[in-house]
C-alpha cells in the first residue's frame, strides 16, 4: 500500500517504520523537494500518517482510505469531507499536558521561577522568598473541559486534596454547565485551568468579565487552545496590574509568540511554548500507535480513535 | 507565666500572641537590645517559644518548664540536657517540603527552568525543548527516610504511578535497610530523594560511590540536611560533567550559598534556598500550634509533639 507520511519525523523514525512494515510503500514528505510533487504523492496515497498543511490539501485527497493524525486536536480540519476513515491520538497527550500544567502551577506556588533567575545571579534570598510561597494543597480549582486532559489533571489534584469543579457540557463529575454558572463560581476559585478543544463553541468562551471576576491571588492556566480567551490583552493587563495572581500558558492566541509580545513581560507567568504534550519518546509513541492501527486496518478490524472531521472535536 | 520568644516573628505576630494570652508575660528577643539582657530574660523564663542560638545557651536555661521549638529538626540541640519538656513542629513542614521537591523535579522534567530563562530573553524555542521533556509518570524512585516528609512525597508520587522504595531503618513500606542494599538499588533509580534528619548516622550517608552509581538521566534531590552527602564536590562534578541528569537541592553543606559557590553554575539544578518548609501562613501556623500546646500545658494535659533532645531526631 502507498503510505504518505507528513509529520515531525526524523531519519531514524523513517527507518523504524520501513523496518516495521518492509512490504509497504512509504514516502515521506521530507524526501520530496517540490511542493507540487508532495501534493501529487499525497493524492495517490492509500494511507496518510500526519497532519498536512494547509488544511485544505486534505480536502483534495479523495483516494485516501485512512488518515492517522499525529495530534489529538483537529480543529484546523473542521468541515473537511473526505471518504477516508480518520483517526487521531485521542488521550495520548493527556498525561504530559496534565504534568505541564501541574509543573507550571507548582513552579509559581513553590517559587521555582524565582529560584531559576536567582541561580543565574548567584543570589541567595532564602527567607524573603520563603514567606511568600504557597501550597497547592486544598486549593479550589475549576477545570474547563472534562476530556482526557481535564480528567488527568483532576486525578493529580485529588492527591493534593484540592476542591475541583468541572465546567463541561456533559460529565459525571460535579459540573458547571453554563457560562453564567461559571462566572458565578470564578470569584471563589484559586486556579482556573482551560483544557478545551478549539471549536466554535469554545472560542472566546473565557470572557473579559470572567478575568475581572478572578480574585487577586488566582491563577489562570490554559493548555487547550489559544482562542479560549475573548481578549488576551485583558489577561496581560490583569497580570501586569497584579489584579490576578499569575498564569500558566501553554497556548496563546499567536504562536510562536513574537519577541515583542506583551506576554513575555507579564509577571508570575509561565510560558511553556506549546510543549505541554511533549515527551522524549513522543514520536516513538505515535509510530507505535500507527503500527497498531495499521495492523487493524490490514485485517479489517475497526480502527482505534476514530473521529469525524466535520465535528471538529 | 514568663514566656520568652526567640524566632522569626514580626510585630503583628507579637500582637497576635499577646491578644490570645493577655494574662501571660511575653518578652520577645527582638524587644531587647543587649545580648546579655536577652540571655538573662531567657534564663528567668518559664516557657520558651523558638530556637535560640548558639545552641548551648539552651543548656543554661535550667528554669524552663517547657520549650516549644519552631522547627521540626533539632540536630543543633543534640546532647543538651535540661529538665524542661521539649516539643517540636513534627510533621508541620512535611506537605510544603514534599511540594517543593515535586515542584523541583517537575520543573526539570517539564522544562520550567528553561522556559523561565527563555521568557527573560523573549525567545520561543518550542519544539526543540519539547522533544527533550520527560514525564514523572512511572519513574523509579528511592526515598531516603520514611519520616513524615518521605511519606508525603510517597503519597504524591503514587498518583504519578511511580515505583517507590524507601531507604529506612524501620518502616512498614518496602524498604532498603543497609547502605549496601541502597548502593545496589541506585543504578535502577530515576530519582533519589533525601529527606533524612541530621544525625551522626545520616552524616555522609550518601557516598561518592553512590553518586557514581546513578545513571546519566537520574536526579538527586535533598530536602533533609545538607550533610547527607559524603562529598558535595562530587555531586557538583557529576552535574557539570553530565554524569547524572540533574539535582533538586533545598539544602546544601553551606548555607546561605556564597556567591562563588560552584553549585550556582551546575546545569539542570534547582536550588530552592532552604525554603522547602515555607508557606505564606507558616508563622501563623506555628503560633496557633503553640497556643494549642500552651492550653494543654496550663491544664496539665500531655503536650503534643514531645521530643527528647538527647536523641537528636
Amino acid at each position: 500500500m502507498k503510505i504518505y507520511v507528513d509529520g515531525p519525523f526524523k531519519k531514524r523514525h523513517q527507518q523504524y517504520l520501513r523496518n516495521a512494515l518492509p512490504e509497504e510503500d512509504f514516502t515521506f514528505k521530507t524526501e520530496i523537494e517540490k511542493p507540487e510533487d508532495q501534493l501529487k504523492t499525497l493524492l495517490e496515497a492509500d494511507i496518510l500518517l500526519g497532519n498536512p498543511k494547509p488544511a485544505d490539501v486534505l480536502q483534495k485527497a479523495m483516494n485516501l482510505k485512512w488518515v492517522q493524525l499525529h495530534s489529538t486536536g483537529f480543529d484546523i480540519y473542521q468541515g473537511i469531507r473526505i471518504p477516508a476513515m480518520v483517526t487521531n491520538m485521542k488521550d495520548y497527550y493527556a498525561q504530559p499536558c496534565a504534568e505541564t500544567v501541574i509543573a507550571g502551577i507548582m513552579s509559581l506556588y513553590r517559587g521555582m521561577d524565582r529560584f531559576t533567575l536567582l541561580k543565574e545571579q548567584h543570589q541567595w534570598l532564602g527567607y524573603s522568598v520563603r514567606s511568600g510561597l504557597r501550597l497547592l494543597r486544598h486549593k479550589r480549582v475549576i477545570i474547563l473541559g472534562a476530556g482526557s486532559i481535564g480528567k488527568h489533571i483532576h486525578k493529580i489534584l485529588q492527591v493534593f486534596d484540592c476542591d475541583v469543579r468541572f465546567f463541561a457540557r456533559s460529565a459525571k463529575e460535579e459540573v458547571l454547565r453554563t457560562p453564567e454558572q461559571l462566572l458565578e463560581a470564578i470569584p471563589s476559585a484559586d486556579i482556573i485551568i482551560g483544557c478545551l478543544p478549539g471549536t466554535e463553541q469554545t472560542r472566546g468562551l473565557f470572557t473579559t468579565r470572567m478575568i475581572h471576576a478572578m480574585h487577586s491571588d488566582a491563577i489562570f492556566c490554559n493548555v487547550g487552545r489559544g482562542n479560549l480567551l475573548e481578549d488576551e490583552n485583558e489577561l496581560v493587563a490583569a497580570l501586569k496590574e497584579g489584579k490576578i495572581g499569575g498564569a500558566v500558558l501553554d497556548v496563546s492566541a499567536k504562536e510562536p509568540l513574537p519577541a515583542d509580545h506583551p506576554l513575555w513581560d507579564c509577571p508570575n507567568t509561565v510560558l511553556s511554548q506549546h510543549t505541554g504534550g511533549g515527551n522524549k519518546t513522543e514520536i516513538e509513541g505515535i509510530l507505535d500507535f500507527f503500527l497498531i492501527n495499521f495492523r487493524r486496518f490490514k485485517s479489517g478490524q475497526p480502527l482505534l480513535n476514530m473521529i469525524q472531521l466535520e465535528k471538529g472535536y
